[in-house]
């Protein structure tokens, strides 16, 4: 079956959950970028029209994520048609929600099913990954569970290097996305080049912790682990406004932890009930206001299913 | 119910699993130490007799690891009574088995035997570290293991840092011991200072991976992480006779991988059923036999209780 349009939506993705830099990352509810898909007769994808983003995302095919992606599920799929795109972004540019992923996800979940399916989910991962590499490097920690859903460990950019993991029932979150921008290259730039061996040993520990912790289903011990990062928040924090006070704030309200979503400046309370979200969601608010930021704050919590078609016609 | 003799046995362990460097171990059926212990009527534990040494393990009850962790119990207990003690090794010193480890595990599992068991197995792991300590450092990633049984992270010394994790059905192991004896010390020594940021990524990586194989009890995945290691090896590869030869031999018999048992010079070959280990055996005694070291070889399986009471009366 194939389809004249079709929509797909992708979720956000909070990449390396405290410690687990690189590596582990979740997709969550509510928030994400939607891409509509028509069928052209030209070969190729084409960028109709983008919302949501203020401008400041290229039309030029070459250049944009649920392009490039969809240009890459096209070539996948041998097809003799095209596709004209329309992007509208639910996520800001550059706030450690994996907003570029999501765009390539999105694209390449609704080019597939314009198609009528030839690829199965798993099978996308490559052409999500070429969209991703455009704006943020060949890295699948957020590509992975905005395709896929749930919590992913990813090791590599093969299908093999991605694991899913459970998802603990109580698992809630907040996040707070202050309005600042940190580019990912910003955020690289100040991490260490090297660690001490000790240190290695302690974030290992802590990374062994946390997938223990979410196998074991204990959300007190998985916030426990994520929160004991030596290297990377010490590296970053300068870069994200009021962190420390966000998360004491957080924790004050009924949080176990708060962690820097991606490279930030996106912050992500962990909750162990849906029972505190709104007091963290207040006093989170509260402190970015206090201070005179605008700030936009989701309570949500992990999307177990990833990506979605949304209509085909 | 107090007895007048108690005799406990505590098993060797592989601390480190690869990748796992001073936070995963395992203990393992078969080899260990074996500790009997008499009622005094004097405080304190003295070493009455130590057999299997070949001479070398001290008399000196400060520094005897067995009674040091037998001293550490009577203080815990308050006992007014003492103990001697007869150590039994079964394990060689300085081979990467943990023989110190089972030394003081043995000796604090008998004294708590002897005393009608006041304690909790848990509660002797202060006890424990302190006779490990004696020779080791304050370290608990073989204790825990002789002690609990089991495979173990281990990201601390208190009881809360201590977790175990299932073991895989079909995990089977063997273990070549060559005659030559490397110092934990020397085998800390060769280690680097420092790693890059992105070994600490792999490390970290391989670390989740293994821990997530051991939860899903795939052999396979579990030993492609554990021989993952980039850091630890490398550095300590010089000093382990033989290293890569007997791996290549283990591997070309049916075995998964083969990693260094905590400082070694035992090397541990994983295997995913015991269909191979008698080949795989029989291909590392023939490495070491061709070379003119004399080795000891045990085919082997995870001990899931740890450290048990032999008797009491």
């Amino acid at each position: 079956m194939v389809f004249a349009i079709a929509e797909a939506f992708a979720p956000a993705t909070v990449a390396n959950l405290g410690v687990g830099f690189d590596i582990l990352g979740l997709a969550v509810e509510g928030a994400g970028d939607t891409v509509l898909v028509e069928k052209r007769s030209e070969p190729g994808a084409v960028i109709l029209s983008i919302e949501g983003d203020e401008g400041r995302i290229p039309y030029d095919a070459d250049r944009n994520v649920a392009s490039i992606a969809a240009n890459a599920v096209l070539k996948q799929i041998q097809a003799e048609e095209g596709v004209g795109i329309i992007l509208k972004k639910g996520l800001p540019i550059g706030s450690g929600l994996g907003s570029s992923a999501a765009s390539s996800v999105a694209a390449a979940v609704a080019v597939n099913a314009l198609f009528g399916e030839p690829l199965k989910r798993h099978e996308l991962l490559g052409a999500c990954l070429e969209g991703e590499a455009a704006v943020s490097g060949y890295h699948a920690d957020n590509v992975a569970p905005a395709l896929l859903g749930g919590i992913t460990l990813t090791t590599g950019t093969g299908l093999s290097d991605i694991q899913r993991l459970p998802v603990p029932d109580t698992l809630r979150l907040v996040l707070v996305s202050p309005a600042v921008e940190v580019s990912t290259a910003a955020a690289r730039r100040v991490l260490p080049a090297d660690v001490s061996l000790k240190l290695m040993v302690h974030q290992t520990g802590a990374v062994a912790r946390l997938v223990d912790a979410i196998y074991r289903g204990d959300v007190v011990a998985m916030a426990r682990a994520m929160g004991d990062d030596h290297v990377i928040e010490a590296a970053r924090a300068k870069l994200m406004p009021y962190l420390h006070e966000a998360r004491e704030a957080a924790i004050q309200a009924g949080a176990l932890t708060l962690v820097i979503s991606g490279a930030g400046p996106t912050l992500c309370a962990v909750l162990n009930s849906s029972d505190a979200e709104t007091s963290v969601a207040q006093a989170l608010e509260d402190v970015y206001t206090q201070h005179k930021m605008a700030c936009v704050v989701r309570k949500t919590g992990v999307a177990v299913d990833g990506a979605r078609v949304l209509q085909t016609n």
